[in-house]
């Protein structure tokens, strides 16, 4: 398939490098592509610039361009920033396509852990849904860090659960699959797109569980 | 240990028959013994007063009088009746207890799934703790049917996880115990009473993947 990653950040280059391991046509969407290829890294992650001439075959393009012809497209940009990456995609860029949203509502303007700028009564997903109401918005691989999410093999041989949100069950269909392709053996599928309360607050407990543990690399099974 | 269990509901008489089982001497607390104990059930719960005849060694008392001399105090009155509860067992009676609040601030005035009335940047379990500051707070078993917290291994051998939190470091070794000795297997430490606001706020998870489920026999097992 061809693949739209919205989001030239770290969730971003691992979801494009992950499905073009796995063979799809992927190509990365930025505001700006020359800055983004600019871009050198520090301790912490690696620059976008230093990651594009390393995977030559993903493509780097505008938003609009990106998402333009794409059979799938993943919203991997900040939570912050998300609704505003998406409109410069552009609403008819995204009309009838499959929206992979794998982002949080994350505010970390009070230091760590951070808050959730919408919950309980609203989610992200649901504003994206809203915003683009063309787009057929899945929600989806919020609850782990995103090394792991895209190489769930990686612990305990990928016996832990993901799950899915959304309105339309033939794009929730596709991004199962998908997920299965990366790995997944236990994808739990929960609804409507409003069940993103439900996986988006539960960050409020990733994020305590991430500093018991120490490490990102872990994630919830569902035991049943 | 001289355990009072505060609360008559289905979560109370759950708890409070465990504990007895495990050898404790256990005394359920409640407004009106009176009028509890002429409680008859219907389809769906045990009346309390059926509940009481058929435990005769759990003695039934005021909250206050039920809260007097214990060593450990379970809040398993429902959310929105926590505060007012605790304060009728009384400040002077809690005053370096163990106090386990098993509630979740679940409001179900908008329907199911419920939401939170508090949450994000507040908790019930340190509202409880700012309200008592005397006693020792400790958030325990709010992420599970409670028909399975007393009784793990009836899931999967006990292998999925449970949490505590709480600012006293002796109130939560004396918790884990009691939670080992129900059968726990797998009890998380996630720091201070403020990680309250990780396991309230999966109450939303919980209640979305109930509903997907079909069943309240389910846990998360933390895989790492």
């Amino acid at each position: 398939m061809r693949i739209a990653v919205l989001g030239t950040g770290t969730v971003g280059q691992l979801v494009a490098e992950r499905l073009g391991e796995l063979g799809h046509d992927v190509v990365v969407g930025t505001r700006d592509v020359n800055e983004s290829l600019s871009r050198v890294g520090d301790e912490s992650a690696q620059g976008f610039g230093d990651w594009a001439r390393s995977n030559g075959r993903i493509r780097v393009a505008k938003l609009s361009e990106a998402a333009a012809g794409a059979d799938v497209v993943v919203n991997a940009t900040s939570g912050e920033a998300s609704l505003a990456a998406l409109a410069l995609a552009g609403d008819a860029n995204l009309a009838g396509q499959v929206l992979i949203d794998v982002s949080n509502p994350l505010d970390f303007s009070q230091g760590f852990p951070p808050t959730l700028f919408v919950s309980d009564t609203d989610s992200l997903g649901e504003q994206i849904q809203s915003a683009f109401p063309g787009a057929r918005v899945v929600k989806a691989l919020n609850t782990v860090n995103m090394a792991l999410a895209v190489r769930p093999q990686a612990l305990a041989g990928g016996e832990h659960t993901v799950f899915v949100c959304g309105d339309d069950e033939t794009a929730k269909a596709t991004v199962i699959a998908l997920l299965q392709d990366m790995g997944h053996r236990d994808v739990l599928d929960l609804g409507g797109i409003s069940s993103s309360r439900g996986t988006e607050m539960y960050l409020a407990l990733w994020t305590r569980l991430m500093v018991t543990l120490g490490t990102g690399t872990f994630n919830i099974k569902v035991v049943r």
